[in-house]
């Protein structure tokens, strides 16, 4: 039996997903309250219940890919090798980001924050905690090694980060491009970022 | 003196900067031609005489962008060392990057493209030019230098093209990382990918 908890939670994440279609499909701007309450099957009064504007769900959009980063980073830990999970890992999410059609929100989401200084803050939050943990993976990983603390920690972890961002954009411009080509190539940047 | 042609040339570059802030500051949809006009300092109808719709505007900008790759790649080939040049301007691009305001522009325009087909036309097209340019660059600058022409040569190109528009994102979430580390690393990265 589900608990009044679990059936908020599941309602939020039913206005989430349908908020994510819109945003991708019409923007920010062009999708109004009435047409995400129609896309969750709601009435917009039951939406504004749980989230007070549209910044709150872009809020909450935000915060779940930055969840689903750390929990990735985190499963990691508990791995013998933990660069080379992360090198095997990048080249699998590589493929699932191409079936999935969360490219467009990314950047709907990136578009709007260069614009709108809440959303700028919340991507700006959401960032230095998927980062920061980034880092914390690249040391322990390269201390189960026996390798060197890295001085250019910052710098490499803005690197790979920039990589796997690139590939978001790539996407968009170039879908054609074989994987298990590009995957190889990611795989041995990593290799050359993380171990050196 | 100026000729017919060159006022046209101006009056278009004019139309083009005024758009680029306006979409930059309200988004491609959020700015309405008249806006555009206002900022361009003509009237609607002149803006029309130069350009179509918002749409055509837009394939202005993504040519002017595409043009300005091709004019810097092709400046290259006249480098006695074509991938050290490379490297180089990869790192003086960098801090220029983060100077302008055309983050906000990139990512404005790549969000309409997964919304909009004739965009994402336009994009694509621009990028086939673009990337097909640097592949070039890449196998002369490999044979100045007697390396073997490379088998992964489209892979690795996707790879670095993706490096930096992944900088652009990153330039937005995470604007205050010092620049000179990310170009240090950004260049060794550039030489695994161009030289080995």
């Amino acid at each position: 039996m589900k608990t009044e908890q679990d059936r908020g939670e599941a309602r939020c994440n039913q206005v989430l997903d349908a908020a994510a279609d819109c945003f991708r499909q019409r923007g920010f701007h062009g999708a109004s309250m009435s047409e995400l309450a129609k896309a969750a099957g709601m009435s917009v009064g039951h939406i504004y219940h749980y989230f007070e504007n549209k910044e709150a769900i872009i809020a909450a959009i935000v915060e779940r890919d930055v969840a689903e980063i750390l929990a990735l980073l985190d499963s990691l830990h508990d791995e013998e090798d933990i660069l080379q999970a992360l090198i095997r890992e990048a080249g699998n999410n590589l493929e699932e980001a191409t079936c999935g059609s969360d490219d467009a929100l990314q950047l709907e989401v990136l578009a709007e924050a260069t614009r709108n200084p809440k959303v700028l803050a919340m991507v700006r939050d959401g960032d230095r905690l998927a980062r920061n943990r980034l880092a914390e993976t690249i040391t322990k990983g390269r201390a189960m090694r026996g390798l060197a603390p890295l001085a250019d920690l910052e710098a490499r972890s803005e690197i790979i980060i920039a990589l796997f961002e690139g590939l978001t954009c790539r996407n968009v411009r170039n879908p054609g491009v074989p994987l298990d080509a590009i995957a190889t190539v990611l795989r041995s940047t990593l290799q050359n970022l993380l171990e050196t």
